[in-house]
């Protein structure tokens, strides 16, 4: 059902099982032990970075299908997206399957932009079950967004550090411990910002437009959930959303959290302002955040992931890089 | 409803109006007198071939809207997808308006990934109306793709050239004369070719999928509709298409045809192979064929929008070019 200007209350969406397999940074950062796997070089035995993120997505997807029970027989299609160009990731990946599929690129906000997608495809009865594989490696994204790694250029505070992380989570109409409750779609919003080594303040805008009208459509507070998570606005696009959020008397002070924050110790990683990617997000919820929400600590979460919309042509044309926010709501079902 | 393995039939899904904008070269040929618009250059009068192109996206936008008599308060949802690195057409366009927004990417055939997706939030009653716009730019592509045309290489016989067109289509559960019945998602299929000058004959096996699974899925004959287009097979990819038909006992002699066929005169225009891009497609049924099927000549037609889903960069890793095909059904309502 349609809520308000931009958002959706799904009536039979259920988490079906999830997985995330991440490089060897993610795996020695606080989350480590809720990863399903952990890679100790970001080459996993591939010749190339984006031939090691093919695999990590192919082992994502695989181990949850493994964790359901299920084969991709059960899957009545995949929703694939990640930050190459062409998002190559799915299309060479799923080549091997015969499955049905769909990409995306809403930058690092495909995770939930595909959720929400397949979320639409269950809720017109036209599928049982989807699948979201989304990735992100920081070998393939460094070099094709800002420099290549090799380069050694230094690097500004305010820069985040691409994740390494596949994700995959099935999602379907079978009853689960955890539901999809809402969703809301976000919008482009550019504030003119065009520094492509802070990209966190450049998307903390459509992160708070989201928030916003998630709110103002499903007539709720900050405090309906347990947590709020961004996507990746880590350190310093964490610090303009809540500064945006306090000025128009949003209250996020005890239940907000950002993911890039979450998946490295910033003191002690070498990853700057925290970390960002497609599979960032994706990345901790689907492993420690669904792991608290099934374990009693969490009954209500908001995810909100973030993207930059850009490409590095444009912005050598001196264009600004928009940003945007979708948004999903996760319940614990009693 | 899901019909079969890959197939959806749609409930309410109407074409409430569309517009295409073309570059000189599209309006030059056959279906000139077709097209909302034409540029007599293909920068548009802006800066850059990019800017160009989303110039033109946001004409042909506006002008289906015009057309309809909608605003985008009227739009639930735009979906949009472009060939450009990160599809960066739809990312700066829609910043200026208050709407919701979606990225797709399966190259020339996320025109009706795009329309899938719509059809299927619409069936949700998740949307009363949805905007997919999709654009590709002769100047952007080729670039990025092979060469920049100032190169001034020359080109193999087998070579398609990308179509200069923004496409605009709005779809919703509003009645009207033609109504979106069928739609049928792809599979990545790879016959192991990695000729980027032959990108028609690389995804001609992704179509053959895609029109055997959507015979199969609705148990149905090639005789069931007037009209079958692909999208930018062009004359060597149609050929290789017609074989594999053939092979497997699919008639298409009489009903069939290539939108990268139809929008230029091969023998006159210069074209190598004929067109291709992601505005190949809609460019011709949205213009040619609604006009055709609004005044009783064709009264189901089928479109098959093919995609290959490559990138440079994996190409030169030694990888081959897989493709992906996505096909609607449209209908006359009586």
């Amino acid at each position: 059902m349609k809520i308000g200007n931009s958002s959706w209350q799904f009536k039979n969406v259920y988490i079906q099982e999830s997985a995330v397999v991440v490089g060897p940074k993610e795996n020695a950062g606080p989350l480590g032990k809720y990863f399903d796997f952990g890679y100790d070089d970001v080459h996993c035995n591939e010749k190339s970075w984006e031939k090691a993120e093919i695999k990590m997505a192919q082992e994502a997807n695989l181990l949850a299908l493994k964790k359901s029970n299920k084969t991709f027989k059960d899957i009545d299609l995949v929703i694939s997206g990640d930050l190459n160009n062409q998002i190559i990731v799915g299309n060479y990946l799923f080549r091997d399957y015969d499955v049905n599929y769909m990409g995306v690129f809403n930058a690092c906000a495909s995770s939930i932009e595909g959720v929400l997608i397949g979320a639409n495809v269950i809720d017109a009865s036209n599928a049982n079950n989807v699948m979201i594989s989304v990735s992100s490696h920081n070998g393939t994204a460094e070099r094709q967004f800002r420099y290549p790694t090799e380069y050694g250029g230094q690097k500004p505070d305010s820069m985040t550090s691409t994740t390494t992380a596949a994700t995959s989570i099935i999602i379907g109409n079978q009853k689960s411990q955890i539901r999809i409750t809402r969703g809301t779609v976000g919008k482009v919003i550019d504030y003119k910002m065009s520094d492509a080594t802070d990209m966190g303040r450049t998307m903390a805008p459509a992160a708070y437009q989201t928030l916003k009208e998630h709110l103002e459509d499903f007539k709720i507070s900050t405090s309906e959930y347990d947590l709020i998570v961004t996507g990746d606005l880590s350190y310093f696009g964490k610090d303009l959303f809540l500064q945006i959020c306090d000025a128009h008397n949003l209250d996020l002070h005890n239940n907000y959290e950002d993911c890039g924050l979450m998946i490295y110790d910033r003191e002690t990683q070498d990853v700057q302002s925290g970390g960002s990617g497609c599979g960032c997000l994706p990345g901790v919820a689907y492993s420690f955040i669904l792991n608290q929400m099934r374990n009693g600590i969490y009954k209500k979460v908001l995810l909100i992931a973030t993207g930059a919309l850009h490409n590095p042509i444009i912005l050598a044309q001196k264009e600004s890089i928009p940003g945007i926010a979708h948004a999903v709501a996760l319940e614990v079902v009693e």
